[in-house]
């Protein structure tokens, strides 16, 4: 059996991939009424004296869901939201798995910006945390800083934030091998899709200040801005200092650091030829990179990362997005901001410490200590911030993140 | 500790009385490319090309969400969406460990029909059945009734029909005790909210001849007819043939079966006096009945039923909604019609069987024999009325329901 026939027969035995599960048991009169009517109306009336109370008293604490209009799934684009629901339950998989978060999967049957809001607008008082996945850009924008605006739930696109954390956290390594600074490096971003945008927004906040955008138009410059939705436009706004135009060849010319979020074998062998000195080549394409792993080190790269887990670096966001709830739901974060993504990815830099190599530029996906140490990081960063809604020393903090993750697999 | 502390330190013990589980492991890089990606694209190609692949390769088939504005949770009112959170959760464990259906709460943040039409119609891809809970009446009539109309997912309003199939169950079981027949009888129905309203419905359907609702107004008919939305309206019509006028002591003048679904203490003894021979007493009001237990027998009732687990006969919901979903989802209906909740009224009179007795018409909630009996019923009924989905053979159906029912405490 190849891998395709052997999920579908994991995904049939099972059929799917979650459960609801009961906490409480209830095969007696007396548990009946605990759990039911009528013991559960005192909770209720907590909770209705407090809404804090909520924490205590219900799940909605550690709840997450994971909202798509299934418009851009994987590689396979839009398939709606029926044939999304394996990917989402997938995702609440890794998300109890890895970090002991309930997340539990809603696929809507709409595209419309305003119904997707008000969906999830909807959902408040019953979960802490909204994870939006495969939703298409640029829709994905606009849906995503509604939310932020329009609720105090915690949001967080995963296409976008999730593959910037873990960008960034391999693009702080791979510098720290070629002794450069991310200030002082020209940066090209092959692509203007959800996570290309966001990468190069993560990029920008994280100190970048030569990054240019390439996109099927050519460079992003001020010239063709207004093809681009007003978000992508402010963000267009804050790269290319110098106004360069052209396209991908001309990008790449002198450039640091390639980041392609595109499409497979764009990047030529002789364009790598061109960069600077020891040139970090992120091709991230699936299943076939900007550019072949080999040719890119025949062509003098110091440094590649790919999607794939064939390669090494793989730049997966498992790394990222468990640790980034856990830690936001832990102090009862109302957001999760580019400081708390900046903490995960230093978190996550800060792991390969002294092993540290050109083919170890980022923790394996199965590393223990990436969950915990990614929750601490932006669960502090939260706090320092006041973004978050409890506080908690140090000390509290690691014992509470500890105490969640060691029950993820009761 | 009383029943409220308990329940307190029950419910924050756990916070909360549900997870979500994975029902696969994702511990190596091989297990994650099979749950998800690049695995997972296969299942998604396959209901991309036939979403009735949905039940095969993910839990939509067995998933059912919890839908409540908290607007009329138990006996506590309009305590808001957060609030009832408890109450849900509870839901969902019912679901759970009687039935082994994945129910998940969602609580939304509104009270507008049009928005939780909205809503709930969002779900279509993810949910195969909604359990519509604590909505306060009259908007949760037109809410039902649209989403009916206008999805193709199994609508059940649980405080409506849950409560109309476990009285009918009580009722077809009183009826046999005291040698009389459903289309003979008068009946009268106290109250005229949500639970009253299915009530009167499905004991109409069933046979009733001569039902009269009496409500806040009084008896219900021609002449008052129009203080009510057009739903009940049409409801109203089909009751008291003899147009009959007053309050609820001209109701009950020579009635063979009264149903209190409003508030404690309204009928007298007296009353009970002037009822047709052997009186038939469900005197539901929560946490006190409409009459006395005691003083019903002295007054010469033949059969009492109340709300509360400390007398006998007690109209519990969690009789009907576990097995009526199990069995609406194992056949995959399309809707929950009246035929399908008078086949599930009629397996729950029927375990009684030659136990009957006025101390025991209706069966316990811990019998082991009632949901699969009631799912059965449910499910054969959808077939032989072709609002299945799938057929079975009845020796097929009993293996499915037994088989899922085997696995609830795993």
């Amino acid at each position: 059996m190849d891998i395709y026939q052997k999920a579908l027969k994991l995904h049939s035995d099972h059929q799917g991939k979650i459960a609801v599960k009961s906490k409480v048991r209830v095969r007696s009169r007396e548990e009946l009424s605990l759990a039911y009517s009528p013991g559960v109306a005192e909770p209720c009336r907590k909770i209705n004296q407090d809404p804090e109370k909520l924490y205590q008293y219900t799940a909605y604490g550690n709840q997450v869901a994971v909202v798509s209009s299934g418009t851009a799934v994987l590689g396979l684009g839009d398939i709606g939201p029926k044939a999304a629901l394996p990917v989402m339950e997938g995702k609440a998989v890794l998300f109890k798995e890895f970090a002991n978060v309930d997340a539990f999967p809603l696929c809507v049957g709409t595209k419309q910006v305003d119904q997707i809001v008000d969906f999830v607008k909807l959902l408040e008082p019953t979960f802490a945390g909204i994870n939006l996945e495969d939703i298409s850009a640029p829709r994905c924008f606009e849906i995503e800083a509604r939310l932020k605006e329009e609720t105090e739930m915690a949001i967080f696109h995963d296409d976008q934030h999730g593959t910037a954390i873990v960008v960034l956290a391999a693009v702080i390594n791979a510098l720290k091998l070629v002794n450069k600074s991310i200030d002082q490096i020209k940066i090209v971003v092959n692509g203007a899709g959800a996570a290309a945008t966001a990468v190069s927004k993560l990029l920008l906040d994280a100190g970048a200040q030569n990054l240019i955008i390439n996109d099927k138009i050519g460079i992003l410059n001020s010239s063709n801005l207004d093809q681009y939705d007003s978000l992508r436009q402010d963000l267009i706004k804050r790269t290319n200092p110098d106004n360069l135009n052209g396209g991908l060849r001309e990008a790449v010319k002198d450039a640091d650091l390639f980041i392609g979020l595109s499409v497979g074998n764009i990047l030529k062998a002789e364009m790598v030829e061109e960069m600077a000195d020891d040139p970090l080549i992120f091709a991230m394409a699936n299943p076939t990179p900007e550019i072949d792993p080999e040719s890119a080190l025949n062509a003098g790269a110091a440094v590649i990362a790919t999607g794939r887990s064939d390669y090494p670096n793989q730049i997966n966001n498992v790394l990222a997005f468990p640790g980034v709830f856990r830690g936001t739901l832990d102090v009862r974060a109302s957001e999760i901001s580019e400081g708390m993504k900046i903490a995960a990815a230093e978190a996550i830099a800060e792991l390969v410490a002294d092993d540290l190599s050109a083919e170890y530029i980022i923790p394996d996906p199965f590393d223990q200590r990436v969950v915990p140490a990614v929750a601490f990081a932006v669960a502090k960063n939260a706090i320092k911030n006041n973004l978050a809604r409890i506080e908690l020393s140090e000390q509290e903090l690691k014992q509470k993140i500890e105490n969640k993750l060691e029950k993820k697999t009761s």
